[in-house]
This record gives C-alpha cells, structure tokens and sequence, in this order.
C-alpha cells in the first residue's frame, strides 16, 4: 500500500468526507461489491471483537445466556405481528430458491425455476418472530419463566440509501429476547438493559449518552414502548446507540405463547428485546476522532501503546529493542494491548502519523539519546501533547504504573470532552423562530412539546428535526409547546438525527 | 418442562435416536420451524462458545486475525471459479427479491415483482468468492503478504437429508482464507492449520484424531489438496472434523490477484483456506457420550463442577449453603465453573440424574452427616464413580486442589478412552472379503489402494466406505490394492461415514 500522505479532510470542512476518509484511511471497514455491505476489516473488527466482549460479560453478569437461532424468517411469521410486518416487509432480502444450475442458453449459472421454495424465507431483520415461535414450546409454566437470551448475529434491512458502519444493508449486532411472568418483570428488564447500554456507552466508549423514551411514532415496529439512549455527534447530529423495548404481550399474542401463572390461570408471556450493533463504530468514530484521525478510549483500542523505535543504524535498532524488552514484558504483565514497531521499511516520523491516524490511545518513541539519559517520550493521541519521562529501563514498573494511569486519565478526559461538547450544545429553546435557527446549527435541542403526532410530523417536515427522546431525567417544569403553544408538562429532546 | 424420567435409548439398541435424544435431552439445540436449521440452546452455545475462545486464541498465537466479509455472494462471483461453482451450486439459497407488499388479493405479505434484484445474490455457502474479490484491492506488492484472516460466521448450504449438528442448511463456523507469496509459505500454513485441528481436537475435545490428506475425489471444490481430521465416533463410522485446504493459484486466477513479487514480476498469490464448524458438536456428543447421557471433557465443560446440597429441612439447607461458601470461592478462585444447584422444587436424585445427563464432569454431594464428618461425596461422571473424600470446609483449598487434578485426569482419561477405542476398530486388511465384513461391523479400515479413481468409486458403490484420507503418518509399506490387486505403496484409511 502507498502511503497517502495527503491530510485528511477537516471535520469543519467537509464532516461526512472527514467520516468516510477516517473509515478507509484507518483500515477500518470498506464497501463491499455487494451493495450496501461493508467488509470489517481487521484493525476495526478487532475494537468490535473488544466491545462485544464487554456488553457480552455484562448480559452475563445480569443473568443472561446466549443461543442461536436461525437465519431465515419464514414469510407466514413475519405476517403474525401486525405493526411488525409492515415495520419490515419493505426491506427484505427474499430466498425465493433453493438452487442454480448451468445455464441452458449459454456460460454461467441461472436460477433453477424447479427449485421454487414453497413458502419464500425472509433473511432477518431482526428475530422477534423466529424466536417467539420457538418459545412456544419452551414455555408452559411460570417456573419455566424468566428466559434471559441474548444472540450475537448478521441481520440484514435493505436500505436504500446506505453508510458504512452507521446504516448497511447487512450489520452484526446482539439481540436479547426475554420472557417473563409479570408485566412489572418485563418492564424492569427493559429499564435493565437500557442501563446496560448506557454505562457501555460512557464507561467503555467514552460517550455520554442520555436516557430516554421513543414517542409513539418512533416506536419498534411491534413495541408498546421503545427506550433508547441518544448521543451527540460532533456536527450536532444525534445518533441512536441503542435501544431495549418493551413488547407487552404483543409477540406472545401473535404465537400463542401462553402460560400457566402462580394463580394457575393460562396467560400471555410478557416479552422484551433490545440490541445494539456495528452502527456503534460509527458513533465511536463521530464523538472523538479529531482531523488527524481516530481517537479511541483505551478501554476500546487494540493496540493501546505503541513502541517506536528512533535509529539510524541496525546497530542502534537492536541496541534498542534490547534495552526495552523489559518494558514491553512489564507491559504486558500489566494487561495493555502493546505493539513494539521495529518494522524496518518506514521511518519513525511516517509511523507516528500513522499511529496517530489509527488513534493509539498513547506512543512511546525511544531513541539512542533517550537510552543514554534513561528518558522515553511519551504522547498523548487525545490532547497532541507529548512529555519526556524518565524510565529505569531494567526494572520499569513504576514507569508502566505512570502509563497505566496516564490510559485511565484518557480514558476518562475523552468522555469529559464530549460530555463537554454535548453541555455545550444542548440548548433550552422556546419559540419557533428560535428554534429553526437553532436546528441549522446543530445540537440538541430541549423544547416543550405539546404530545400530539400532529405537532411532531409538522416539526419533522418543516426542520428535519425529530424528537430523539423523552429523557428519563428532566426537570419537571410544564411549559407551551415550541410549535403549537399549547400545554407541556417537561421538555423533550429534538434533533437531526443519523 | 416435565422431567423425563424414561431412560434414554441404548447406543447399542438405536445409536440414531441416542444420538437424537442427547441432544434433546441435555437441551443442546433442537430443530426449528424452518427446515434443516437449528436453534442452538443455551447449554449447547455454551458448549461452542468455549470451543471458540479456545480456537480463536490458537489462531491469533498464530498471527491470524478476525474480520468479517459479506453474507452475499452476487451469482457472478460463484461463477468465477469452475469447480467452486460446480461444487456450490446445487446447493445455494438464492436472493431474487429485495421487498414484500400487502397481498392485493387478500391477507399476508407476497413477493413484490418491482423489487428484483437485477443479479440474484447467493447465501454464502463459504466465502472464497467474496473475500477474494476484496483481497484483489488488498494486494499488490509481496510487502502486502501474507494476509492471515479468519472470519467467525454463518454459512447456508441447503442440504436435502439434515441431521442436528452434524449437517443442518444453516451453520456455524470459522472460516480461514490466507494469501501469500510463495507456494512453499501456503503449503506451509495449511499444515499448521491443520496441526491446530488436530491439537484442538486431542487437547481440547479429548478426541484423538487422524491427519491426513482427501483423495481427489474428496477435495474442497476448487482447492488442490485437502488436508483434514478423521475421528471415528462410536457407531464405528468416521467423522471429518476440520479441513485444511490448499487452493494453489485457482481463486487469484479468477478474482485475478496479481502481486509484484520480490523479482519485480507479476504473480499471482497463493491462498489457503480453512474451517471447523458446529459439527463439532456432533463429533463431541458422539466421541465420548454413554447410555447415561452426555460426557464432556472438563475444557469444554460449561460447569465443571456442580454441588448439590442433600438436606431434609430448609434449616438443614441454610447450614450447607452456608457451610460451602467458601467452598464455592475457592472453586472460582481456582479458575473452575462451578454451579450450586440449591433450587428447592427437585430432589437431589433428580439432580444427581440431570446433571449426568448433561455432562458434567464432577458432581459434589454434601448432606448433614458429611457436614459432621467434615466430608464430601465426589462423583465422576466419565466413570460414573464415586468416593467420598475429607475436606476443611473453613480452608478448602487442599480439596480444591484434588479437585483440580481430578479435572486433568478426566480429561486425560476421556482421550485415553476414545484412543482405546479407536485402536481396537481399526482394522488392518488385506483382502476384499475381510473388507466387505469388516465394514458392516465397522471401524476404521486400513488397506492398500491402487490410487485410481475408478476402484475407489467401486468400493464406495460397493459398501459405502469411503477414502476418508491418506494419512500423514503411516508405515510405508508397499501393498497389493484390496480390490484390484494393483501395487499400493502404503495403505489409507477407509470407513463409513457422517
């Protein structure tokens, strides 16, 4: 590969370049021949494979299992669910046949027509149907109640107008799919898991998120309540990162998944699903990454220090990467992902931008004057800065102790930036004019809403503003509507959204 | 759910529906509504989580790393490659449509005819085709070689006979696709996938296996040599458990990877692939399960260790739960999954029979008089023996110890068991009358093969034994060939199989 030596663009220039320049140039992920799918390529997979380990051990620690169930959705089950099918039926990729065969008329490989399937498979698009019909047989009792299932799998919309990472036709994600006795239970799990997501977002990937709940037009096709967490984007867009909903007794109506209660009586089960997917890369990459670059939170990054080494001679290289072989040890007894870049066909300076391009939460150059003073510099990716530290090159765990904190403090001063940012652009509005001002510049916007559908499409048509949520958290305070003027009881949170 | 107290059937009496009725019972997977594809259950995702943690670390010791490529594979690209295509296509789940509509004569959801796809995309039946078709961007000079990516994924090949596990529409698994520079680097890394299998398999599934190479016949569509792992299960038929293919130039050919080679030529790269998938699971249940139920090796144990409290009164339960508190931290200090089963709606022979039906290799007994004695009731479950043994309940760790051993023991004691076993039913042969009886008794059948085609379809046709490979490792003594009498210069391996 030439090295693009070219900047990036800037994020005040051109934001969705910059977005796409940091996707490729990273090494990312890249668009596929096949239309709307993205092929993960290893440097990103490898922060997704990190943030599936964590959401993974914390559904495990709230009691959940995962399992695996199939791929196709038969079409008779995604007619069960009303509001469900017609959510889904316009973007589905539709196994029709079962086979090909040489082509009669010529080269090439044609449908086989013989091989018709009887009844057409949905590839999923989410797996509501296939595992409430499988459900049906696992629960008779009460006693068999809670089922805590979670499975991590590829789903497949057919989206017309795709981006890579934030809306592809194939995505991974996990899905959890639990059942319960009571409505109380249901609802509970629902609020659990949506906690889940939001200590994931900003104890992991550094990114505040707020809490809240989906007006009824923003619902999940088949949900009676749709709970999200919403972050802000650093063009002033916001992006949904998650969502846990609340199905009612919706699925287990339309499969007939009945039990017997404690009072022995036969009753619906309660049900709720939620997910999150590889749209959170993309959120990862919006809320920190600056115009050099990736930023990533040292709880997410693959490599969170690398070693480069400053030489002219091949003698002066091994006499290097001798003294620090102590180090990279005492690194790696700590824990942290560390990579030592001997790599002899690039100079240091090409590394470092390359470093700093893929956003390595800290750098360590070492050169011949570094060994002779017992000092090695150490850089910062989140402020650009960088320090001479001193090391005791033989024994250097306290030096390593010096960079563990120095990873926590990052970690922890990129999640205080962008809650920064997001203080900064969330704006208390109360009248139209104002507000139309305010959604062209980006931002959330808290405003009064008098409830109605009504009020909410007007908005939307007028601003492309949509309500994110109704926060969880606000101040109770009743106010007028931003539009119509009429009555509201608390603030909800407008914006553009991804 | 009801316990079944029926016990299972008899490998002896009806292997299939043991074999069947494991997997039910032990809660493994079960067939779902669509046909040939699988939901996999908890216990048994369990299973395979813990085969793939433990075979993702070997390939990344390896230098291999994750990535994820398209489910999709466009008609055009399986076309590329003759034999691939030819191998792949009567097989394939094909897309044609892209959206449902409302039924205009009635209920329900039917195809739209304005949403077809302009070329019909094929469910990945394996991934050459689509992730050559990108390496073909990756790669343009030998400093781009190799690349080492594996991709954990589902793949759909639409089989007309399923049977769980061992062969089912959809799976999943891993699949390996590599690139290098030199012949001699991709040969190289197909054996030591292939060292890894077979390392897996021993180490890990307690199974021993044969290495060895597929007769042309056999190969991988589109490969030039398939290397797999033969194990023989207990019915006496062999199982393939993983394959290693060599795919020479064939897939650079057609998705047309040149590189520049360090001569400065133009070559095309040489490209390996590779895969084990949940199959496995079938191997695991069959190698070592008896007419009790399953029989894990204590590595892929989901719980290692199960205590089960034996108490009249709820005060008799409180003491005991109490008294193994640190009993059960030590375990978990020690690195051991272990569960306490103190659930109060079955009895402790309900449990002792349910966690032998599920495989766990060490059950823990504790009552009121082992309290008093300061001992606990050990059960093995490969052996199906027990022994009480002193323990401090206050400083445990000495019997966590014991326990520990015990754990390697069994696990060493499974592979030895299945080593027997395979060594008593393999069979050396020299005649075709000896080979027709023996293969109706089964086993593995070692005997002299002229290398031709012809006679090995005529022994398939014959008796259903296939070449389940020409092992690695073998005397190399010449032969006359068990059907034509024609010189052999060493024997292969025939058997019957899954």
């Amino acid at each position: 590969m030439v090295y693009m030596s070219k900047a990036l663009p800037k994020r005040s220039e051109n934001y969705s370049e910059w977005y796409n320049e940091i996707v490729k140039r990273a090494d990312l992920a890249e668009n596929s021949a096949v239309r709307g799918c993205m092929v993960i390529k290893p440097y990103g997979f490898a922060i997704w494979e990190k943030m599936q380990r964590a959401l993974d051990d914390m559904f495990k620690a709230t009691g959940h299992q995962n399992a695996y169930f199939p791929l196709f959705v038969p079409r008779s089950f995604l007619e069960k669910e009303e509001e469900h099918a017609e959510g889904f039926a316009k973007e589905c990729a539709v196994v029709t046949h079962y086979r090909l065969k040489a082509n009669p008329d010529g080269k090439g490989l044609v449908v086989d027509p013989n091989a018709k399937l009887e009844e057409e498979l949905i590839i999923r698009p989410t797996s509501e149907t296939v595992i409430w019909s499988a459900y049906k047989n696992w629960i008779q009792s009460w006693r068999d109640l809670p089922i805590l299932i979670n499975q991590w799998a590829n789903v497949v919309r057919w989206e017309m107008r795709t981006r890579i990472f934030l809306r592809t036709a194939e995505f991974l994600w996990q899905e959890g799919h639990t059942a319960h006795a009571t409505e109380e239970e249901a609802v509970e799990e629902t609020h659990k898991i949506l906690g889940i997501y939001a200590d994931f977002a900003e104890q992991w990937m550094a990114m505040p998120v707020v809490q809240g709940v989906k007006t009824a037009s923003e619902r999940f096709a088949g949900a009676e309540d749709t709970f999200c967490i919403e972050a802000l984007m650093q063009d002033g867009k916001a992006l949904q990162a998650g969502t846990s909903h609340f199905l009612g007794q919706n699925f287990a109506r339309s499969f007939d998944v009945q039990f017997v209660n404690k009072e022995n009586q036969l009753e619906y089960a309660w049900a709720t699903s939620w997910g999150v997917s590889t749209r959170l890369m993309g959120a990862l990459i919006m809320a920190h990454s600056d115009d050099n670059g990736l930023v990533l939170p040292p709880k997410l990054a693959p490599i969170q220090v690398v070693i480069v080494p400053i030489y002219r001679s091949p003698e002066d290289l091994a006499k290097i990467s001798e003294s620090i072989e102590p180090l990279i040890g005492a690194l790696k007894t700590a824990g942290l992902a560390v990579k030592y870049d001997d790599s002899d066909n690039q100079r240091s300076g090409w590394k470092f931008a390359e470093y700093e391009l893929r956003g390595v939460p800290v750098r360590l150059g070492i050169g011949m004057r570094d060994l002779e003073n017992g000092t090695i510099e150490v850089a910062r990716r989140d402020t650009l800065t960088k320090e001479s530290r001193p090391i005791d090159l033989v024994s250097p765990d306290s030096f390593v102790a010096g960079i563990k904190s120095l990873l926590d403090e990052i970690q922890e001063s990129i999640y205080d930036r962008a809650l920064r940012f997001r203080e900064e652009n969330t704006f208390l509005v109360d009248t139209w004019d104002e507000f139309k001002e305010q959604i062209e510049k980006g931002g959330f916007i808290m405003a009064h809403w008098d409830g109605t559908a009504e009020t909410e499409e007007k908005i939307k048509e007028e601003t492309k503003a949509t309500i994110r949520c109704i926060p969880l958290v606000s101040d109770e305070m009743a106010g007028k509507c931003v539009y119509s003027g009429k009555e509201s009881a608390k603030r909800v949170l407008f914006a553009r959204a991804y």
